[in-house]
């Protein structure tokens, strides 16, 4: 049995809806940068790949403090963004507040997944994969 | 209004508990890339950053489907996973099982959410962030 473990992470999933550009690498990794700043949080690196003109992006911003992800599709308008956070001092909200501005969406769907909460006995049991 | 969109992807987040050896580049970064195939994802790329010997490791693999993220804290045995495909093709589970083999966890914790499914009006209202 592992011993109880808490860590205070938090995993902000975001869909975003009709945002009217969604195929331009720079506004993209603007966007990514300036989210991170805004959660206080440090970045180790950028990475992005657009998929062609007038297609989408897909990309990551590795952070000390665990990454802010986004992929788009431009077609639809739509975009999925992941903003995974550690520590009371960074905060998720702060960081789409800034991909809402950049990216302009209609509306935004959010689902938050507190990551890494203390575990007990029943989970070895109920929650093992294989 | 946007007009309603249906986007198939799973976004599936795993906290795996007591892992043995989780400060080994290497061998995290042969699990990403053997995951990508088991869930049968094309990798764009992987990128790593090993915080130092004995300390944790925190990665992507950037796909043509998504991605799959890692981010290790080998001092708790502690690793938190997300694994982000599109399509009925390719297959989380398959991913997740494999990082499961190569990162040996005494139990995990799986949340699986769907992504960018279809949007109405309510949404419009309910899930504005600002």
């Amino acid at each position: 049995m592992t011993p109880p473990f808490t860590y205070d992470g938090r995993h902000l999933l975001a869909d975003l809806y009709g945002c009217p550009v969604l195929d331009d690498l720079a506004l993209v990794e603007d966007a990514l940068r300036a989210a991170a700043v805004a959660a206080g949080a440090s970045v180790i690196g950028v990475h992005l790949h657009h998929f062609g003109p007038g297609h989408g992006v897909t990309g990551i911003a590795l952070l000390a403090e665990s990454h802010i992800s986004i992929h788009t599709w431009p077609e639809h308008g739509y975009a999925a963004i992941d903003i995974f956070l550690c520590g009371e001092r960074h905060d998720p909200a702060a960081a789409l507040a800034v991909l809402d501005d950049r990216l302009a969406p209609d509306c935004i769907r959010v689902t938050m997944v507190l990551r890494g909460g203390e575990i007990d006995s029943d989970m070895d049991i109920d929650s093992r994969v294989d």
